[in-house]
């Protein structure tokens, strides 16, 4: 078995969100880490008996690390990645992948001058029943993709937050974090270069001065379109219609309500809600470590959603993919992932070690921030906006 | 209790949906009708002991009936709503209410000038689900609207039609026949005057040439944006998501799949498809007769709809409504109707003997109209169109 070597770069909410896969998945060995906090550098000395940095530059040049996982604060990424490239590191960096196109470019251009690989990740278009669903698509059998409708109503703008996560300039909001995955997903499954977008954004909350919600179309060049649609001011919650399986892949209990408000309404300052996130995250004093055991989940996921192709439409959901064909509707059932997230280590490994171009290369995610920047812009500029152009 | 005579202006599909509400209450008597179909009128004089006429002349100049139902294709609303108004009989009219703005306006003239009242329907925005959830966000109770999502995946592009219900120009298709629910059911809840519409039209079967999906962003004076998403193309069915009730309010089997394209499938010409249609129809031979009594059904629906106000999100159901609260969810029950429909018939008795100024006058209707040419406009040049300019 091939395994990877890791550099963690950011031990905050996005590493505890794949910490459960570097814990299970046995071909992943975290070698070091850097974060600013001294509270997750010490816990992760402590849990994986290897060193730990508040420099990146210390990280990035040492000799027993293949590969460099970026999951800094959004502004951070590219500056990063160009460190871990410079080192002859491979790189994962989170999504977004950056704030901006020339962000991207760079990152793109400081990776293949260091000849390592870039990948993106993870993001939701990484979870088994889209990449499944894409591979149905592309066998034929339902002829072309006509049609995407997809949605997601969460609680996402009432989670505890850092005060930059509020600023759309500085990558705070939905359209740069979870457009990020609506849009991915879609581009994945549509199968054909997105050409244009009609947006219209949501930002309803004073106290909260960043995008929480949007709609949007986006037009294929192969004719279909797709409707997006993301609100995270939500009351509704729209794992109802994906059996109450949640984001991650959790059971979730349907007659828990409004438990982010809840909590929320007792933080009285930015500050202490700042604390509130950080004393949740990896090294906090709040922070519930993560069972090395792999638990019984179903795969993750990003809200509702069907693509309708000519002979049939299709329903990626956590548990099964339906098949809603011209004569019957058959259930694809998806076995439980043993290791959360271990798709991105397939991709990543494959790309180190096989060769294998990864799909969520650093061109393909440009392209996805490109259309959650021209989402803000049709937002504010009333009008369409060309992709690619 | 007052009661209204009505005159029957075709006794085809429309008026097969209406006439259980026309059985079951007791206010309405079936007085007169006219059809071109011999069969039809024949039942019709044997349902209900009452004259049937090839010509609308001959009915609209009777003087024992107070208003007409005009139940004709599309193309035949604005010369069928004319003559009803100037032998001075009220109007109720089928949505849509016709085909272009110019004779929207001139059936309002031709109703003003007549002194009678033209109210529109029935259309989805009568049933009690939604007009419940308007007076709710009537009440301030949540603040204001801010985002309105509105799906449905259905079948219906094929079911058996007529082929001019398969050619736009004579009012056929998705945009015509379905937006018209939805377009009003979303701007009766949003509550605000329409400005701009952005819409992608789906026209993917050559054999059934007009529009049968559609997807939409629709913005509102008060900020509030909706989206509005059909597919009468589905193999998914979104009923699934209303609990398995049915558009008009029936139980349906959760097991029965493919119906529609299986029947069709059996069909060898549009005249053979025609006929279909025709047999299954009032009149047709196979015909199944409408129980007097009413049955067990819950309210009648136009899909998933999800209303997120500031302090809340609504969600209208056939038996309840859902208030998702900042701090609780609830579900306000909504007893089954002993009529269907019944506030079609509330709504035109109010207004003809209470003088109470309908909700559904030409006025409102020719609004939706508006905005469904609008959508075929927006599609067809690329662009949002602006509404009510």
């Amino acid at each position: 078995m091939q395994k990877i070597r890791l550099g963690v770069v950011g031990l905050g909410r996005a590493f505890s969100l794949m910490l459960p896969t570097f814990l299970a998945d046995t071909r992943v060995q975290l070698v070091a880490a850097c974060d600013p906090r001294a509270t997750a550098r010490a816990q992760f000395e402590a849990d994986f008996d290897a060193p730990s940095f508040d420099d990146i530059d210390a990280l990035a040049r040492r000799p027993d690390i293949d590969a460099i996982y970026i999951a800094s604060p959004h502004q951070l990424h590219a500056v990063h990645t160009r460190i871990a490239a410079a080192h002859g590191k491979h790189v994962l960096v989170e999504k977004p992948m950056a704030l901006s196109l020339a962000e991207c470019d760079d990152m793109i251009d400081a990776c293949r001058v260091a000849d390592v690989h870039l990948i993106v990740g993870h993001c939701h278009s990484f979870d088994t029943p889209y990449l499944r669903t894409r591979e149905l698509i592309a066998s034929g059998a339902f002829g072309a993709v006509r049609m995407i409708h997809a949605l997601n109503y969460t609680d996402y703008l009432y989670r505890p937050r850092r005060p930059e996560e509020l600023k759309t300039e500085e990558g705070g909001g939905a359209v740069f974090s979870q457009a990020a995955h609506q849009v991915d997903i879609v581009r994945m499954l549509a199968g054909s270069r997105a050409t244009r977008i009609r947006a219209a954004v949501g930002k309803w909350d004073a106290k909260r001065p960043t995008e929480g919600a949007y709609t949007a179309t986006l037009w294929f060049e192969n004719g279909a379109f797709a409707t997006l649609c993301y609100n995270g001011y939500a009351h509704f919650d729209s794992d109802e219609w994906t059996g109450w399986i949640g984001e991650m892949g959790q059971q979730r209990n349907a007659d828990e309500y409004g438990v982010a408000r809840r909590k929320l309404s007792r933080v009285t300052s930015s500050d202490d809600e700042a604390r509130l996130k950080a004393a949740g995250t990896y090294g906090g004093n709040a922070y519930t470590p993560v069972s090395p055991v792999a638990d019984a989940r179903r795969h993750q996921h990003f809200g509702p959603l069907i693509v309708s192709c000519e002979r049939g439409d299709l329903r990626p959901l956590p548990h099964q993919i339906v098949v809603y064909g011209d004569e019957r509707r058959e259930c694809i059932e998806l076995e439980a992932p043993s290791v959360p997230r271990a798709e991105v280590i397939d991709e990543l490994i494959g790309a180190v070690h096989g060769g294998i171009a990864p799909l969520h290369d650093g061109e393909w995610a440009r392209g996805t921030l490109e259309i959650c920047l021209a989402m803000l812009r049709s937002n504010a500029e009333s009008r369409d906006v060309l992709i690619g152009g």
